[in-house]
């Protein structure tokens, strides 16, 4: 029902987070389909930004370093903008309870930053956010449909709540179209797997190239829904291209939901190396777990014919082998100053 | 079952905003109840703080004047307190959508500056957060639980879910015990009448008192529940006083829902003077209008025993009487630099 091919041909497109996982293979798509592509990335060390990201692109793509928190740079970059797929953000759930305000900078104010500078310098424009299921917290039932009571468990999870609203909101009020894709556990190439604070599956991958012991805390029965980062461009694109889910939110999940212990061992089976470890909860993680947890994702299904396409076995192998050729561009530190 | 005049007596209690409307009612509460009370409030011109409202108790209580963003202050200030209730706020809708970065720096990070300095300098501190029934946004069905989806229509709205989230994260990660009152329209002595920024009903008081007419979009069809001050001043020391409510959100609104154009009438009757018009909704008000609303308290209710004791004719009545006595100090611009 959507042609992205179509809708993207020559449009001018900017990726906040253009350098980090999903924004870096969304600027490969885009440019494989025509758009004027303009990278921001703050290239924060530790952040996920990675220039090794765009390599395949990068004499297509324009990329200009800035912070969002910025508010000049940004009234000045949205200006002539189509489209802006606004995936900056501090994703880390542990660095937010550490370091609270600089998560509500990066993940609040920057978003109000970037929406006013769309309100007073380009209100034509269309925004998607990135949202997150971290908002959900711990389900009351599964799978989580859009109608479930925001509850965020963590203090990342609330300020993506709050820089989610503001998104609706100035599309409401302001006019400013826009809406926010929640995702669930989204992998694939380009993921930061330096460190292990974005996020379990990332660092999973890694312990699984490199032949660790992963850890899986408790019996490994809370159960996770994946969605590869092909699968996620896709709804990026399809959501940049439509006006029927402006000013709304949509979950966008996998549909193969499966337990940390089943997973780890897809891992360990795929990779031919690794082990798995049954370890107790660490106190800090326990009080900011959410048992498990799957998305019900067929209202973006229906409004855009969005569907996942990449089988999880397929997906995780072929994220090993990239990885295998690409190891030290994500595992040196490339980008540290 | 929880005995207010018990719990507070020689307990030291700081009040956020504690010169504005809800804030001095209940320091002149406390202070009754032989509780150490001690007032912070920013004094910002227009925002609601006003020295006047404590006048009964001002020998009783001690005044901090300082701003809730200001961390070193916050950090001092919090030592020795029993019990914190934080009510300072920006509260004008209309405000937040003019500058939006005042209200998050008030109602978003300022929160999370109070609460940082509760979990580093006083962790055995109660919190209680003045929470609003805006967070809900244009509700689904009628009366309106703590069930009810989050969905805030405007910037203010947004930032005050996200103080109140972070109250519910610190009391459930770090143990800084905290609650939110989610508020519906409170009113009675003290509220700010000097101008038509901060909600409709302090408004419509003083156009009341005035002899003015009082404007009503659309057919005033539109319901609202009212809360008179005393008893949110009694939800608040309820709240304070229970290790029951922790890491919960309340409702706190009144049960004789009425229409705005009864209201207006009624209190036109009561003061005797006033006259009432019904215009078109201006468009920048009906964008983020959310029609009829009143809520289900009864959750508060069952867990604390608390009821609204003033009836909405009588207490509107007493409202205008002490408005007729201190006029000026309500109506001139007392604090104003």
């Amino acid at each position: 029902m959507i042609d992205p091919a179509a809708h993207y041909r020559g449009r001018r497109v900017m990726i906040t987070g253009g350098l980090g996982f999903i924004g870096s293979n969304l600027a490969i798509r885009l440019a494989g389909l025509g758009a004027e592509v303009l990278l921001v990335d703050s290239l924060i060390p530790g952040s996920g930004g990675n220039l090794a990201n765009i390599e395949p692109v990068k004499d297509q793509v324009r990329l200009n370093v800035a912070d969002i928190r910025q508010a000049s740079t940004m009234n000045y970059l949205v200006r002539g903008q189509d489209v802006i797929f606004n995936l900056a953000g501090q994703v880390s759930h542990i660095d937010s309870m550490r370091d609270p305000h600089t998560d509500l900078e990066v993940n609040c104010q920057a978003q109000l930053t970037l929406l006013e500078a769309c309100r007073h310098h380009n209100p034509g424009t269309k925004v998607v956010f990135a949202g997150t299921r971290q908002v959900y917290g711990k389900p009351d039932h599964l799978p989580v449909s859009e109608d479930h009571l925001v509850r965020p468990t963590d203090v990342n999870g609330i300020n993506k709540v709050a820089g989610e609203y503001y998104h609706l909101v100035y599309n409401n009020v302001f006019g400013v179209r826009a809406c926010s894709l929640r995702l669930t556990n989204v992998y694939g190439p380009r993921q930061l797997i330096r460190h292990n604070r974005q996020g379990f599956i990332g660092w999973f991958v890694r312990l699984a190239l490199d032949g660790g012991e992963i850890q899986i805390f408790g019996d490994g029965s809370q159960v996770r829904d994946f969605v590869h980062v092909d699968d996620a461009v896709d709804a990026f694109l399809r959501a940049g291209a439509s006006d029927a889910v402006n000013g709304e939110v949509f979950n966008v999940g996998g549909d193969e939901p499966i337990s940390h212990a089943e997973l780890v061992r897809l891992l360990v089976e795929l990779s031919g190396r690794g082990t798995c470890r049954f370890v107790e909860w660490p106190a800090e993680k326990k009080a900011i777990d959410i048992g498990s947890f799957y998305a019900d994702s067929s209202r973006f299904r229906a409004r855009t014919g969005w569907a996942p396409a990449v089988r999880l076995r397929e997906g995780l192998a072929a994220t090993l082998d990239y990885y295998r050729v690409h190891y030290h561009a994500y595992v040196d530190e490339v980008t540290d100053a």
